[in-house]
């Protein structure tokens, strides 16, 4: 467990180095990431490399004991390369070419720019494979969807659905293209989804973007192959940038050592109350990607900005709790974006530790107090690790299925899978959030938002773990399509019904609009978006629609099968419902919970053997009183605190749990 | 009068076609449409026809008494004549193509398109002339105006413009291109409107709005052409999709039987008291297109959504009331959009009468419930019409007028039209909404909003129509421009002003800033978007304005010209002036009305010799209270009604006439 | 001083020159400005030119006493030169081409364009240059910056930066290009900023912008050199279109005679309070750009309106109050926009004096009885000049560079400007607005908004006048980089730091969000956008925030240096504050101040040797008490008026003060 810097030595006179390194050394920084967006000085001109200047400084901060991770430089090929090769270049629907001079001009499929990229690569790796100060790697910087139309994917688009249809025939079967006399009769006539538009065919559109997440992962495998050939001890990993994205990063995490994330937690006043928790499902999601613990490779120093306007300075205590909570959820690095703001660049207001001013002021003063507090804890957190009872599964494909064609004003699959989160972390229960395909045996409840797209495989997958005692909750829109993005032809939730022992009579796409649900016990919640009208087929009905014409007809019902249940939740309801219903299911299963936590404070276990860590953080602007219910001393400062634990803005406590 | 449905055979299993041509007979459909995005089916590749599966689906739903007709299938080109013509495809104004894979993806001016879309229908037509259950055809599928900026539409622009002015000369006399030096020196300066800005002159954008429209029907013709040759014992429609539309349908119609439309009436609570407005100017409007009867070609059977978010689910009695509400207004038969929602393609959420389940459901029920209701009226109202005593007049020109030159924040020509509109029908008053070309005669009232554009030939008709007896009533922004659309140099409503007895003094275009109004018996009502400042020139004030520098001067006057009189209302009331103003006409004019209809609830008179049918309509989700003032029996279930009518939500209600 | 029209003989049938000639020298007009837009006219086809009907239609206006300045017809390259030259087209950053059909439609860097309107404006000039009726002329018109994309603008672009720069490697130095490996190696790498991308190098970009105003004074230099050559009695101006513009109107207006402004202030009565603000500004900014009286070539003269809607008509009185003002702040000819209102083309609804009727109406007597003022007055005010104590700098690159990268929500360069020159004018304070880099020598107080950009040069400029006794005021974000738009390395204000005593220890850019200021007098004032906290080093705080994690820090500083004093105002306080520390400052610098003047009634002086004119504006439509203190004479109808004057709804007073 340690505390990096993002670094970017071609940015700063290097009368610069030999301060900074000494700076980060006496704050309690070992590590660096470097060179990510260097090609143009890494090789000048084509052929021409030049690695004196990062040895250099490298040897620098290595000689304060200072590690370094390398970036591929493939986000930004240089200008002589584009030059050269301007089909290194991405074309956008209406065939305008994404142009050099920012970042991210380069088509994942152009065989210039795989070419030279595995030039670069091989000479960098060959050159920092045996340097000592070296520890690893990181491919590229925050890949991303962008459509790209240029020949070369055109032609490997056709052949990857050779790959995977053999015929138009089976093109024009899978897909129905036969709607809109779509169907093909020879391959040339089968483009990338040209024009811009949102009206294609929705089963060619989800192909096209698992084509495209292909065509990043086999980008990067590239690099990949090239890096464990030459630099077998040294770790590979990637920078995610941000959740929601099509792009499939189980698929891109598989052959890397662990992921890591580039977290930016919002400073905005406004979202102080909500963004602890979206950032408690960014984190988890990515220690679900490779189902361990993670780095961060980017997080908050100061205020973002650049060809957006700026955000709000954090405030006091902000980057600390953030540091803190990204440690809680699983992360066994940070690494701050970044050490100094840049003085030139569209990135001028990003801003870093310090500022241009280069005086270090409050934010770099908390920073090394969170420097200061990791090396403490190390020892103690070193090998711990965070496990749930709770599974949340989550999909890019459903994610991409849902962009393809909304389903009515309002519904997100991104946000409802957030609201869903949000309330267990509320509610004091960590849960891992998972990729649909995952082995989720030992879990004791699964949470399954709107798996739109439905096979036999998953269903199978789902019942079995449910006949096995695990309790399974399913929400609309659920068993809608095959994984062809084509309608199942029987009654929702389509191959779930049988588990879920009901079928769906009729659905209100009620969207914006807001209706009522009555528990059985009496209460009742609101609920929007969606209203399935259910038929239980076996199942009970738990709560009813008290609106519309279908006011007494079942919302939500749950069904025993083998040793477990199967909920089905026919709409969207408010939070209050999910804290009601949870807390339920939790008490049902006996889930590990910590009870009692006020709005926007959060709870994190870490655990290793018996040693159990407990993190409190006060993610929000106000004072908040926590019921720790015993006198535990603070991992911190050594301080006895509870048993009602008064916490500051942002404060953070950290204890070790005897039980 | 018979019901239908939309059928796509090729979207089916041929094992399902049977079930469903059962169930169809037993729901009582006799029609399906069919075929009209099938040409990728009936010619796969070029010069193949293919129609064995047609016949074989034709004949399987003739065997159930099932009638047809056949949609030609030029709305969609397919892949092999994109790719072997490429000029098929639109080009728009930054010269981007619109590709395939969507519909509506043609060129009405490419040689190809033509060339093939003849073929096509040639031995469509051949195939089905004779066929037994074959009674009429659907050219093409909801003409639109879409922008073609391809070579072709150039010549053919360049062609059409020496049709129409011999010169360039006089097209710049005509345009006043002098302006910003926009003077052609030659033919091949002049090309249709590149580049896609809202600053050309408005009278070249206004000529290539009709060329655009000119196109469309040149195009339409070539296939009416073959099919009145081929079969002349069938007829010819279109299926019109909407207004407000600049594409003229007048035109469009001219050579059809009858037209046809798609109606969709808004399922969103928050309109349900005014989506039955706008949906009766629609049905109006559509009678008007060929001052008879029509078809629904589509209409709505469940919630709409594909490449947009779903609307809300039709609530109980929806799809029957407004399928009333369309034989009501003139429809002679009701094609429902679509037999089952289709599994597969972007159009997947637009819900047909049937779920993907296959499992016939409530608003299935509900379908069926109308079917039987209109084969048991079918034979008292075969033959009967609409008839009203008001025309209110409606040009496509005029809203492209103003849509190239808006007036004033807010004022929307088609709006305003439909504000007029509105006030009539609540009021029980029935409205025929016609081509400002047609012939009135015999009009009591005429309604005349914002004569934008006029030429001396239209003064000439409605100068004539009032001194016979007619009503005329003329709004702001009237007599502006000749049809160039070029400013009439003369005082406003420009040649109107004779007939007046007014002119415009000067105008204050307030757009969404309120006035208020002083009808002479002292009340007062608010106006927005215009105010013409009038001066009587022989006319009487009957209201004046009560703010700003104008208070106190007229706003609205009337004039007597020979047996008639011309009223000017110069700016835009609220509805309760509308309201007030047409019942004290319509008290003048002694015409026929339906007194006390609660907001919402419609009331329409079909007519044949002696019989009158009257049909009211609850277009609410409220229960509502009519003034039948008298006790009729119901045509639907013969129970005794009145003479105070309870409606249920969505209730509709027939009864003869006896007067 | 004079009164004048903008007439289009080329527009009205010729019959109608001689009335409207007429009707103009009895209205008291004596200046008609022609031909801007007429090169089709002038140059019907290639060199044929045409003058006569100019000549006949000038001689006929000559014949009535009224004189003419011609506009060069560049703006509006004719069909014919677009055809045989298509690289007259600018190209945007998407490559396509801007068409004719509307204006503007010219590269200012293609050779073509520059050879033909060379070509053009030397037959005119030689054609008029003795004309005895012809005094001047004006250049294209409302030049500014539309990027193009072409390939000579790519070559002179590159042209530009060789000058200026030398070597790629001098520009990759400048511009930081390391960053994200955008370093050049060759000049062929260097493009225009393509693909329309707001993510490019923010060097780069404003190097752009200033390469392209340099392209557009070029393109002017060319013609003025023709005319200056060919007609040396001639005068040579320019109008200027609006504020704020990135077109640097500085050096656009070196070589020019005199300014001239199209002044359009807004009819929208919710802006009744404001607009004479705004426009006060604009008037101030263009007597600036010279330093000199200017002229307004075009101004309101009814509802303006042509893509966009309609405004509202202006009030009776405003169009003789704007006039009015116009002169107060420095106009000394006033040439209205447009004698008749165009019956073609798209601008068909930007009225002019007299309607498409025909008719003078209430727009034009209110005209006629400005032109009879002006025409009594002119001998007094002829020769007079408008001189302030008080400087607000003012920059072209200051407002490119913050529209490059917007420093946070809701922060605007141009309004932060516009809030401090109302508050001055409020105060009843006159108000000098310059270029950053004029002279200021004189000046009791400056005010430097937002002095992003900062050199040494300017640095030096103004510690020198404040050591010889100047007041200076700076706000937030100065000094943050230099002239390459690359940050400084030192803590902010960065080289102002010094003179102003005080660093920016941290900011934080509050946005939209709203914090609290507490002045020394314990009086409050509400901020917003940016809140610098500020560490005095020699300077006094005076006032410090009262929220957040700041509270109890100085946000108001002030500084004793030599003669004078340095305030730096760290956020963007609300106008109650300006007005109160504007005030006070006043008193200080016992500055001239009309006291008392209420809420959108503005004053100005003209002063000429001793003579001093007083104008009193009431601009808004509210009657308004003005406390003149003394009674005085009116120059307008030679009533007494004061001590307490009442104006009524845009009325206007002009009195002589005898101090």
């Amino acid at each position: 467990m340690r505390m990096g810097v993002d670094y970017y030595p071609e940015h700063w006179d290097r009368s610069m180095w030999e301060d900074d390194a000494r700076l980060m050394r006496d704050t309690g920084i070992s590590l660096i990431r470097v060179a990510e967006f260097a090609w143009s000085r890494l090789e000048p001109t084509e052929g021409q490399y030049d690695f004196a200047w990062l040895d250099d400084a490298i040897s620098i901060f290595a000689n304060h004991g200072i590690q370094v991770v390398i970036g591929t430089p493939s986000c930004t090929p240089p200008n002589w390369l584009v030059e050269k090769h301007p089909d290194v270049l991405p074309i956008d629907a209406l065939l305008h070419p994404k142009h050099s001079g920012v970042r991210g001009h380069r088509c994942y499929n152009s065989p210039s720019m795989r070419q030279y990229t595995a030039k670069i690569v091989e000479r960098m790796a060959a050159h920092y494979a045996d340097h000592p100060a070296v520890i690893g790697w990181q491919t590229d910087n925050e890949f991303g969807l962008h459509e790209c139309h240029c020949d070369h994917c055109n032609v490997r688009f056709r052949e990857w659905l050779k790959d995977k249809y053999g015929s138009v025939e089976a093109i024009n079967e899978a897909w129905g293209t036969v709607v809109w006399s779509g169907e093909y009769s020879s391959w040339s006539q089968i483009t990338t989804p040209l024009g811009g538009t949102k009206h294609q065919n929705p089963s060619f559109v989800l192909d096209y973007t698992r084509f495209e997440t292909d065509s990043v992962v086999e980008f990067q495998q590239l690099q990949i192959d090239i890096l464990r050939k030459l630099c077998p001890n040294h770790f590979v990993t990637h920078n995610i940038w941000s959740y929601p994205m099509p792009l499939d990063y189980y698929k891109l995490c598989e052959n890397l050592d662990f992921a890591s994330l580039d977290y930016y937690p919002s400073t905005d006043p406004e979202k102080a109350d909500s963004n602890g928790y979206s950032g408690a499902l960014t984190l988890d999601l990515t220690r679900g990607v490779k189902r361990r613990n993670f780095w961060i490779m980017e997080t908050i120093s100061g205020p973002p900005g650049c060809w957006f306007p700026m955000w709000r300075t954090p405030h006091p205590g902000f980057i600390r709790a953030f540091g803190w909570q990204s440690i809680a959820r699983g992360a066994d690095t940070l690494v701050h974006f970044r050490w100094r703001s840049a003085p030139t660049g569209a990135e001028q207001f990003w801003h870093g530790l310090i500022d241009h001013s280069n005086v270090p002021g409050r934010r770099f003063e908390e920073y090394r107090q969170l420097c200061g507090e990791v090396e403490k804890l190390a020892p103690l957190l070193d090998g711990t690790e965070v496990q749930g009872e709770v599974a949340i599964l989550h999909s890019h494909e459903q994610y991409s299925a849902f962009r393809i064609q909304p389903q009515v004003e309002g519904m997100d699959y991104f946000d409802n899978l957030k609201s869903i989160h949000r309330a267990f972390t509320k509610l004091g229960i960590m849960t891992d959030v998972l990729d649909e395909a995952a082995d989720l045996s030992g879990y004791k409840l699964i949470i399954a938002p709107s798996l739109f797209l439905l096979d036999p495989e998953l269903v199978s997958r789902l019942e079995e773990y449910v006949r096995n005692g695990a309790t399974l909750i399913l929400t609309p829109r659920t068993g809608v399509k095959n994984r062809n993005n084509v309608c199942w032809i029987q009654p929702l939730p389509g191959p779930l019904s049988e588990a879920a022992g009901v079928t769906v009579a009729e659905y209100d796409p009620i969207g914006k609009d807001t209706h009522t649900l009555r528990w059985k016990d009496g209460k009742t919640y609101s609920c929007s978006q969606w209203c399935d009208i259910l038929e239980p087929q076996g199942a009970d009905a738990l709560a009813w629609y008290e609106d519309d014409f279908y006011a007494g007809q079942p919302a939500v019902t749950g069904h025993a099968v083998g040793q477990g249940n199967v909920y089905y939740v026919g709409t969207v309801p408010e939070e209050a419902f999910y804290l009601d219903f949870f807390r339920d299911i939790a008490e049902q299963l006996d889930l590990v919970r910590f009870s009692g936590l006020p709005e926007g404070v959060q709870h994190a276990v870490r655990t290793k053997g018996t040693s159990r860590y407990l993190f409190l953080l006060n993610l929000t602007r106000k004072q908040q009183t926590v019921p720790l219910d015993r006198v535990c001393q603070s991992l911190l400062d050594g301080q006895s605190i509870g048993p009602s634990l008064n916490m500051a803005p942002y404060a953070v406590e950290i204890v070790e749990l005897s039980r």
